[in-house]
């Protein structure tokens, strides 16, 4: 989520740019430049309300756009408390704030939103599993191992099995799928091999029929809302594209979801958003992943929904009044541009706008590299009137949008983007 | 437009924050630090170009949240140099800046879009009349009065005359409304008394059923696109709300005004956007005002069609394709948010957010003042779904959206944000 390596960190948090003058109110401060932080500031500055980001360089994706922007480091606790001390509320755009650090910023009297003991089920996975399952919440079946034995007691001769970092993993990175005990061993060697180790738990592999996430908010006080369940194309481990709402799901699939997202949230005492990543299996849904934080699964909402989850995020961490989520169109598909090898990518922009006037580009500043996350694009169902050149916006009517038709123009833009060419020619 | 005396002008500009890293291309760079600039560089950030902003002070609604801000002042023709050579394109959020400070800019090979031959129609009143009425544009009869027996001239008899400063004006400021040759005296007299004196044009008073409005964009290429045609609302000179599309306009009409608005776009040279606002009558359109920016009438692009002013205005002058103006939704009501005697807005803004989910505040953090623009909100014809205090986001169905009453909802938040009450109560 962050580019800490693209740029020396200063030894000491300093802010970039004098503090904005906050007007409406109370300041939001994220901890985390990525573009998560990047987004959530276009909808800071639509609300009005102050925004800080504590990036780790000036080059990175929110830093590049935010006056409010601070260096330093997130893995200091100094750091933290001179950037909370700008700010009224604190919140993340990653996991990975040391779970003491928080403690002890809340120690301090620092409003830090999610709190720690929130943030604790996304930063450990095997407190994660423990804990959805005490609450009743369907789980892939799961084991902490620390030994091949124990993975192949937990396996009892049926593969593939999944072994996952307990912490740190993002995008695919800290997840294997293990097809033999052999593939398995080479995983708790690299584990054991890494400075300090890591803890793993092994899941049983679900044969799912597609992956679903479900985004809610939940304020301080305790209002909720939530956006319609959403189908995720995953490959090679990475999002690719976003379907909204899930083609086809069941009405009670639907409800269920959603009410198990709000659920999580209140049981977990979330502020602020959480998106519940799910299996859909024929047997009902199987919760995959939390996240406490806007999300990939939700950028669509940015056009599609009446309130961008940035915008929500912020709503529900300043403890304000929570958007509508519904959705601004019958359907919208997100597809993520990836880094390919050419790192200009402006002649493959200016393309892609010209073929497609109403497709949505949004870029994050980052350097292009293979298969990284360097924006999205997003597709509304939408009429068109276009004649002779000019869009004069006077007609066709609203109809049904087909969510395939959608997607096909969706990941063909995110592909030219990425190649010059769509995947597969 | 700006808040230039909010701060300290120093003496050169110079850069509030490190240049950020422009990935995806070009740089834009904007003249003026109110809140278009603001709103614009939101945009900006969406699409990942690369945007400066010379404000006059950290301060202004522009710098307060964009990183690309340099501070200087826009009548000093070395700190637009300054400027301009850390951009590739130079645009404007007012009319304000010397014409022969753009001729210079020109003359250094600077972009400046729209030009200063299309600009100049903007800041002089009396120089759009003349050409517009070349080109065959219905506009009120009007004249270059100096002395008092020139407006009687033209009044002949029939008052009231509306007088014009040339140049300078805006919300309503720089224009008469004369019932009497007395007042006309008045007016020359103030004008004669400000230092150095003012050209001043007479009008006649167009006694109109409504005000219209029509954005139009034209590319450096010459692609043009515009938005559905408007209707704004005016009280006591300024913008109090915009209705799109203007409810109830004959379709011969609203293309009449679309295609007046492309032609004079391509007539004038200009690139980027234009703004013809005007007055419907029972004999047909006159054109009112001309402004080549964001504008006002445009800012519920934002939610209400595919493409945002702001992005549009950024496509246009980087000659970037054009974007989809088309609606994202059957109706889209906009309400001026001005400042009333209590400057801590925060409770309010809490109330309306509660009352109304879905309404979209906009606030630019300018400081209040009574009658100021300080914000805006936006309703959109949409369906909702509430249910004990959750949006499950799952029902209703798109239906025909009431203009009047979304247009009540606007202003009724708006009211509330200024007075804590509704106008009239």
């Amino acid at each position: 989520m962050t580019d800490s390596a693209d740029a020396p960190v200063p030894p000491r948090s300093s802010p970039v740019a004098p503090p904005g003058v906050p007007v409406v109110g109370p300041v939001v401060g994220m901890v985390g430049g990525g573009q998560l932080a990047r987004m959530t500031s276009q909808a800071a500055t639509g609300l009005g309300v102050g925004f800080r980001v504590l990036a780790s360089s000036a080059a990175e994706s929110a830093a590049q756009v935010a006056a409010g922007t601070w260096l330093g480091d997130y893995r200091s606790l100094a750091d933290l408390r001179d950037f909370a001390a700008d700010c009224d509320v604190i919140t993340f755009d990653h996991e990975h704030v040391p779970d003491a650090h928080l403690a002890a910023l809340e120690q301090d009297g620092v409003r830090v939103r999610p709190a720690a003991a929130a943030l604790r089920f996304t930063q450990d996975k095997l407190a994660m599993r423990e804990r959805l399952t005490g609450l009743g919440v369907a789980c892939p079946r799961f084991a902490p191992v620390r030994a091949i034995a124990e993975v192949e007691e937990f396996a009892d001769g049926s593969w593939p099995v999944v072994l996952k970092a307990v912490s740190g993993g993002y995008d695919g990175k800290g997840v294997w799928l293990c097809d033999s005990a052999a593939q398995a061993t080479a995983v708790l060697a690299h584990g054991a091999a890494l400075a300090g180790g890591f803890g793993v738990i092994a899941e049983e592999y679900v044969p799912f029929e597609r992956e679903l996430a479900v985004l809610a908010a939940r304020s301080p006080q305790g209002q909720g809302a939530v956006y319609p369940v959403v189908q995720t194309v995953q490959r090679d481990g990475i999002c690719r594209e976003v379907i909204a709402p899930a083609p086809g799901l069941a009405p009670g699939r639907a409800a269920q979801a959603a009410e198990l997202a709000l659920r999580i949230a209140a049981e977990l005492g979330v502020t602020g958003l959480l998106a519940v990543e799910m299996f859909e299996t024929p047997a009902g849904l199987l919760v995959n992943e939390l996240a406490m934080r806007p999300h990939n699964c939700g950028h669509w909402t940015i056009e599609g929904a009446r309130t961008s989850q940035f915008e929500q995020h912020l709503r529900a961490v300043l403890d304000l009044p929570l958007g509508s989520p519904v959705m601004a169109a019958p359907v919208a598909v997100m597809a993520n541009v990836l880094g390919g090898d050419d790192a200009d990518v402006y002649d493959r922009y200016v393309h892609v706008m010209a073929t497609d006037p109403a497709i949505k580009v949004h870029m994050y500043g980052k350097p292009v590299r293979p298969g990284r996350k360097i924006g999205h694009v997003t597709v509304i169902g939408d009429r068109e009137d276009w004649r002779d050149g000019v869009n004069w916006g006077d007609g066709g009517n609203w109809g049904h949008a087909d969510p395939q038709e959608l997607a096909d123009r969706a990941r063909r833009a995110a592909s030219y983007l990425r190649w010059g060419k769509e995947d597969g020619e």
